[in-house]
């Protein structure tokens, strides 16, 4: 059902400082930034092989980001895999007993589908499915 | 310097309660376990893309595993990015200000030389390379 990693998303307090670790140190490049609107994020793209790391930064104290921070201080928030097809993909995991948090696919950054499955099916790892 | 993720360390109680999410419900190719009794640590491989998951549960209780469990839950405890040579990068990344944990290159799962990056330099994701 899954082709690869699609990202890592990252939870962190500001993109500023958080990219020169990724760009500088380890080398990956910066494809760019861009607000999620709906999610209350500003997020940040680098390339690493197949995948992308995703520095997400909260742009409202009531952003999801934001009340992880507050909850575990900076680390990873959640890890987005890459189906086909996101509706035929959240039917096959119904289908199978998981439970999702989106039944439906939404939008999320780049006009990407996404849909996140609930934590109490995925061992307390925020998991996201996207095509 | 970075070539790919080469995996996502994921801290589990039970390698046997978290597998099935993985490989029934997301379809990964689970690829075998290995104990690593320096890390007091059980690990399962699935494959993912050019990645993997490894869920690591701990062996003892005084493995760095089940202090992170302890603390956290189970959750992400570690991103590694394959390089192609350990040691160089370890070179590079403290001729550019970074802060190893491992300054010398040391045995990891299935033989492979790693090393792990300081947390403080990393934004508080634990970060290793290997190669």
């Amino acid at each position: 059902m899954l082709t690869k990693i699609n990202h890592i998303g990252i939870a962190v307090n500001s993109i500023e400082e958080a990219v020169p670790f990724y760009r500088d140190s380890l080398g990956m490049v910066l494809k760019g930034t861009e607000v999620v609107p709906s999610q209350k994020v500003k997020v940040a793209f680098l390339v690493i092989g197949e995948s992308k790391i995703e520095l997400l930064e909260p742009t409202a104290p009531d952003s999801p980001v934001a009340k992880f921070l507050e909850k575990n201080g900076p680390g990873v928030h959640h890890i987005a895999y890459s189906v086909p097809d996101v509706a035929k993909a959240i039917e096959q995991l119904k289908a199978g007993g998981t439970r999702m948090i989106d039944e439906v696919p939404r939008e999320g950054a780049h006009g990407a589908k996404i849909a996140f499955i609930h934590p109490k099916s995925s061992g307390g790892v925020l998991t996201e499915i996207c095509g």
